[in-house]
């Protein structure tokens, strides 16, 4: 007998050599029917491994992260099996699951897989689903994995690479394919697929090998699940943020310049800017100070923030003068510069704590194979802020952050989100910079702040850097996505290598903790997911153009400057379409403009003194008085934009 | 006989060795007595030197700058006949006439030439002015010149650079220095001197040969003149940008981040953002649309630019990437960035002016030795805007400029400025790019445009750049200084290197016209030069700090809070010192801070509802209500901020 101990801590003991699904079905029918993978002790096990020690074992179903990659790693098989049939020249290589689905990395030789082929592959996929194969492991040898692909340059790149007594086989139906394990029980639980793309893909990405195609696709155990991703996936297409990006003018890139470096256009300038200043004014009340930081500093700032030491290489290289005689690196990050701010006077604790912010662009090499619109860039702008604090004030100062990123979230529309509380390893207390004294202040002060602030947080214990605990917001769009925006970090390591000090009650010299804060992160990547959170109706203050008054002809151009003169004294922003189109037209682009509320003027309207007004989307506000129409744009405004 | 050409175009015979000073005698024996150098034929020659052919002279006195720099350049032979005589061991070797005054450079040996010894110095050249030597140039072969200075190694080496037969000495008194010529009649016109500094010089500017002194001096032909230069000498130190900068705590340096790349502090930066808003709000209104680029480009958007090829081994070198597959460069100026953003549409000659405006920070490598304060950096930000117009559009576009140029220098206070307009040589034409026509069209519009709005203008001929004619303006502090400020430029030549087009009212596609334009020049220069045009006391609107309510004791928080409540509702910038320090100490501190108006309150005041007004510099503004004291200061801010 073994004795297995489950996640809630019940023991139950099994015979040696029982299943996971035999633990399944002793809890009940219906978790056997919906267990498709397993962990024990741990590690990935099949739901068919027999189990011969004592062990912890986890069950889990397709809700389970990792149920979904049980789900799509097997059914990546099924697609390399599918493949295999249709293409009996196609050589396989790797085949992973990625976080929504799978590809298979395929040698098509001289054939080719284009969108016309993806129903056939997917009906052969559906074909070999419904034969309930099951998924058996193995272990080979060296010698018989080489021999049965030895037809396969790739496969026995991998094998060679393994070390004999370590290779496992797959089997299901009649395919076989080298792998780790970690399966659903049969392929019958696939109930739904879609080849969603195909895309070049080099051998282990290193473009000196050859080229792949690389086969994107996704599985589900109902149909309706598939249906919803794919209406999912048409939405996101829409909301695209380099396409609305586009469409909006907001910005663009050029050759020229250079990949990853957005050019800003009027219309994206004058959002950032609305934002910044939103975010300047709500910091302003809660007593930060800007300050301005160049973009370059010299190697030496970087090798005394340790910097360089570690991202050096992997970085934008030194710029040398023209004697070679200094150098300089394009700023990775604000808070060098912001630790010599503060250093530039000797502060007392009556001081602090001084919180410096600043919107400070930095430039990090990405690979311009990695680049991706505004959220994968090369120079991006930090909304960024340091705390330099006493350890006393670590505490409230953590809960005005949190305060401040609540603020900007609720204001911008997002309301779904989680927070990850990312602590020390208390079994390492080597690896962490700072006394023991301090870490344990600093973890408390941010647990108890993300308590009272009544954040939904889950605890990472390990998960902190070297320099301090922190707190990452996480947040769902629109499409239920997950993206990771505002963050909060604690740093003991900076005070320390730039020997910042402030002077206590006791009149000796003590070390601040500073405090690193962004809630957009950066302007780049906000702005992004809040075009796709929104598909561009962002919130009406932040609108750049709030409405459009579209003239009937150009005879009312001097009533549409009145009622522009009478909305500008209402601070709302708006413009005059006076051009000699049809109403019709001038509709359908500031529709297309998602323009919030069109005006609409003509003979009534000006013998009325009055405005017909029409909201995006379609609805009718009817005949009002600007007064009117006003108040409906404050209230509106008022909605979610609250006072800090 | 010779035929000597007046400046006034008049023609007069003179015996032929007739001097310049003949000549002068000849007009009137005042200007005779004036006369301190002269220019024959553009030559610089001596007052004394015999003519011997016809041509054009040029007579100067103390009011020409030749006529300065012939007074310094003699003086400088007075200050090394003084340092020769008090230190037979000083090798001497160069010693030029500056902007203000003259150095020399000297190889004191094991002497030392400090503050203390300046008096006698000075006493010993009054000596040697009063015995009214001649200066009497001639020349010497290269032998002997080189017997002559056979024990100074400097001299040496210059004459050894030296062809035989263009070697000339200067004699007056006992000395003789080797020299080309340009000196007042004697030395009994200086009638006052000074010995201003002294600093380190390496010889030739070479830091690896060996280091010399330069002792820094002024002249003048009247006591009262060094009296008054002294004067502005102390008062300009008292308004050193970098010691005001320092005090009211609004930048700093910090050796780790490098030289020359400022931080601004948040003082700093609450004035850079005003500035900033001021010229954003009149650029809005004259129709600019703000875009932002990044810091960096590659190397390739500079080569279509022109200015690798031009400044690129000058410069800051290219940045590499970790794989070396790319370069990029620092931007040293935005406007192939803004030429891009215009490409990234069809314009139709309907949309066009754009007028792309951006506060863009750039950099460019100075050698360290040459970096000043805020004066001379390597990162500065730009208020750039780039306007794309119609040839027939920059007549129109160039008086806009002007107007709002105009418009930032009123509003800060420079009232005293010129314009300089600078055109092609129109002997030289294939100097510069662009069609004739264009160029005429162009320096017609900004002569037209200088004419229209009164300008105080030049006009240089041959002075434009190789892209197109342009207009400079130039501000005098409050100390008299000249500086360079805002400038206007058009360009014909970027147009075409980035292929910038626009669909006329033919269909066709036309080339637009660019316009650089940047009131400011750059925010750190400018905020320079403000802080030492107002030593500190900004126009009331830019103040960060308008008002400091300084409370009698701590007792008054609360009143202080409510008038600063009040304050505010009136968009009165203003913070409360409640310390518990005395009234003196809160008065003396914000005089310090140069805060425009100080607000004591007590209990009189809080019993009666009112506000004792004390402004900067001491005056009493009496007890009055807060409601009078806002009419008060937006009496005197509207007095320079005008609506654009």
């Amino acid at each position: 007998m073994i004795q297995i101990t489950l996640p809630d801590g019940s023991v139950k003991s099994f015979n040696t050599n029982s299943t996971p699904m035999d633990v399944a079905k002793s809890i009940s029918e219906g978790l056997a029917r919906n267990v498709i993978s397993a962990s024990f002790n741990g590690e990935t096990v099949e739901t068919v491994t027999p189990l011969t020690t004592d062990g912890s074992l986890i069950l889990y179903t397709w809700n389970n992260d990792e149920g979904k990659t049980a789900f799509w790693h097997s059914s990546a098989h099924v697609l390399a099996q599918a493949i295999q049939d249709l293409y009996p020249n196609a050589k396989l290589t790797i085949g992973p699951a990625i976080d929504r689905g799978f590809y298979y990395d395929v040698d098509f030789g001289d054939d080719v897989l284009t969108e016309k082929d993806f129903k056939t592959v997917e009906n052969k996929m559906l074909e070999i689903a419904r034969g309930k194969y099951d998924f058996n492991m193995r272990s080979a040898t060296k010698a018989e994995a080489l021999e049965l692909y030895k037809d396969n340059p790739f496969k026995t790149e991998l094998i060679e690479n393994l070390e004999d007594g370590t290779i496992t086989f797959c089997d299901h139906s009649t395919f076989t394919d080298l792998c780790r394990g970690g399966h659903i029980p049969n392929t019958g639980i696939i109930k739904a697929v879609k080849v969603l793309s195909v895309a070049g893909a080099y051998w282990r990405g290193d473009e000196t090998k050859p080229q792949l195609t690389r086969v994107y696709g996704i599985s589900f155990p109902k149909q309706k699940e598939l249906t919803e991703y794919l209406a999912l996936l048409e939405e996101a297409k829409k909301r695209d943020h380099r396409k609305l990006g586009k469409e909006l003018e907001l910005f663009t890139f050029s050759q020229k310049v250079g990949a990853g470096l957005p050019l800003w256009l009027p219309k994206g300038t004058a959002l950032r800017e609305r934002l910044e200043n939103f975010l300047k004014a709500a910091q302003k009340k809660a007593g930060y100070e800007m300050v301005m930081s160049p973009h370059i500093g010299q190697k030496e700032l970087y090798v005394t923030s340790g910097h360089y030491a570690k991202y050096g290489e992997d970085s934008f290289q030194p710029i040398k003068t023209p004697k070679a005689d200094e150098e300089f690196l394009l700023k990775p990050m604000n808070c060098p510069h912001h630790c010599e701010i503060y250093n530039a006077a000797q502060w007392s604790y009556k001081d602090l704590p001084k919180r410096y912010a600043e919107f400070g662009t930095v430039y990090r090499y990405e690979q311009s194979g990695e680049l991706h619109g505004l959220t994968r860039v090369r120079g991006f702008t930090q909304d960024d802020a340091h705390l330099f604090c006493t350890p006393d004030q670590l505490d409230e100062e953590f809960k005005n952050v949190i305060d401040l990123v609540l603020y900007v979230f609720g204001s911008l529309g997002f309301e779904n989100f989680t927070a990850q509380v990312s602590l020390r390893d208390p079994e390492n207390p080597d690896k962490y910079i700072g006394s023991l004294e301090n870490w344990e202040k600093a973890e408390q002060a941010i647990i108890s702040a993300a308590k009272d602030k009544g954040l939904n947080y889950v605890i990472e214990t390990g998960e902190a850097a070297f320099y301090g605990p922190k707190l990452d917001f996480m947040v769902k769009d629109a499409l239920g996505r997950q993206w990771q925006l505002g963050t909060i970090q604690v740093d003991y390591n900076l005070p320390e290598r730039f020997d910042l000090t402030y002077k206590g009650s006791d009149n000796e010299l003590h070390r601040p903790v500073m405090i690193h804060r962004a809630p957009f992160g950066s302007m780049e990547r906000f702005i992004a997911i809040l075009l796709e959170h929104t598909g561009g109706n962002f919130p009406l203050w932040l609108m750049p153009n709030q409405v459009s008054i579209l003239t009937l002809s150009e005879k009312y151009e001097k009533y549409g400057e009145k009622v522009l003169n009478l909305l500008e004294n209402h601070e709302i922003r708006a413009l005059v379409d006076n051009r000699s189109e049809t109403i019709g037209k001038k509709i359908r682009e500031a529709e297309m403009n998602k323009t919030p509320y069109m005006i609409i003027i003509g003979e009534n309207e000006e013998n009325e003194n009055k405005i017909s007004v029409r909201q995006h989307g379609g609805d009718d506000l009817g005949t009002i008085s600007v007064e009117e129409f006003s108040e409906i744009v404050k209230t509106e405004i008022n909605k979610t934009l609250k006072q800090f």
